[in-house]
């Protein structure tokens, strides 16, 4: 049995306090938040506190704070020579207090509130500073997923770059998508089983072999089209943009 | 029961075909391509020809070709006041030999030869320029999909145009994401869940507010390292301009 507490009470924090609950060899000892309220739905199931000084004694501290909190709340649990995590992509494992064991359980997705996920489908990336701490960090993350890699700093950074691409400014072509049909009247909704299928088809193929459609083919006339149909000057931009980098890629 | 005669031998022809044969009310009565070969898989199950002299008679003809070939093989289509109708998104329906009773019949979605696509969820968009031929359109497109719409011109152009966005520019940025990741040695395959989750919340969100990450945040510090990290200052100026775009659409 390995016993956790976690500190922090946003999205990552919640579901991975749902996914440890569920886990047979995880015991959620404690769960810390600077403030209580937000722990108010689970002070039945769990012991909570926002008193840094009532903290418990158990294996694995988990930090699911904002980047910019880590530093600092790791400096305020009163153990020394403790395992303590965070789960950031993008803060450094060095960053937490070095009077703790450290390392970093970053799970690589994106989460809401409201969103149900399955712990086990998504990736675990793990790093210990010190190697006789990692076996324990991966008990841990094994018994929440199915995907368990170690991924040094650098990497993780670079994953969590990665991510953003793929997530926040992908989604941000979702909303072009949306602003350029509705301007015209034409509806969102259509364009969503095409979203799907563009996600799954690189689940099998590399993004390179899944490419089609105008500027992969050099297609002039139908790019000139749509460069005559776009009217904001900024949906233009990204239009050329990305043309000239698809193109790039596939040698035009 | 309604006949058809497909022209063209791609992959939207190819799925149209498969679809139909599928639906209990549409009869394919031949396969028209000018390189026949490219049909020799089909020849025992449907009559093919690369011969327009020798066209049969039938109540739709679909012309699934490439976007320049379009109006050309409507005027070799050798009879007039026939349904002709093209499946392309950014060719305009006059495009057709006017001779024919004419119209589009538009599947929104990315094919490919080798995936094996569900026709009943992708979206169909219809328009016929004269109302008489709706009827008959819409009944074939309802036989194959659940969600047929009748959808004008300038809105399918408008939808094409937001399908590149949606689909070409978003795989080119899986294609970052996958050029950054092994540049450093980190894994893109960690990165799948992301991207079908990315797509699956837009399915019941908004993309305005299935929005994350640094740049609706304003997260100068994070924003920093991942312009240090970047080393192509073509994925840089990408990273630039959907940071200011995220930004433009919330506000910052």
């Amino acid at each position: 049995m390995i016993s956790v507490i976690i500190l922090g009470a946003g999205n990552v924090a919640t579901h991975l306090y749902k996914a440890f609950k569920k886990a047979e060899n995880i015991s959620v000892k404690q769960w810390y938040n600077r403030n209580i309220k937000s722990l108010n739905g689970y002070k039945n199931k769990v012991d909570v506190t926002d008193d840094f000084s009532k903290l418990k004694d158990a294996d694995i501290y988990i930090i699911a704070v904002s980047d910019d909190a880590v530093s600092n709340v790791s400096s305020k649990i009163p153990f020394e020579n403790k395992l303590v995590v965070h789960t950031s992509g993008s803060v450094n494992v060095h960053d937490l207090d070095k009077k703790h064991k450290r390392g970093v359980l970053y799970p690589l997705q994106t989460f809401s509130k409201s969103t149900n996920l399955n712990f086990l489908d998504i990736p675990i990336c793990i790093e210990t500073i010190d190697k006789k701490d990692y076996h324990t960090l991966k008990s841990l993350a094994t018994s929440i997923s199915n995907t368990v890699k170690k991924v040094n700093s650098n990497q993780r950074q670079v994953l969590h770059l990665a991510a953003v691409y793929v997530n926040n400014f992908t989604n941000q072509l979702y909303r072009i998508g949306h602003e350029i049909t509705e301007s015209e009247g034409a509806e969102f909704d259509l364009l969503k089983p095409l979203i799907q299928e563009t996600a799954r088809k690189v689940q099998e193929l590399s993004p390179y072999m899944a490419q089609t459609g105008p500027a992969k083919r050099n297609d002039k006339k139908t790019i000139k089209k749509h460069l005559k149909l776009l009217k904001s000057e900024h949906h233009l931009n990204i239009y050329n943009l990305l043309t000239e980098s698809i193109q790039k890629t596939h040698g035009r």
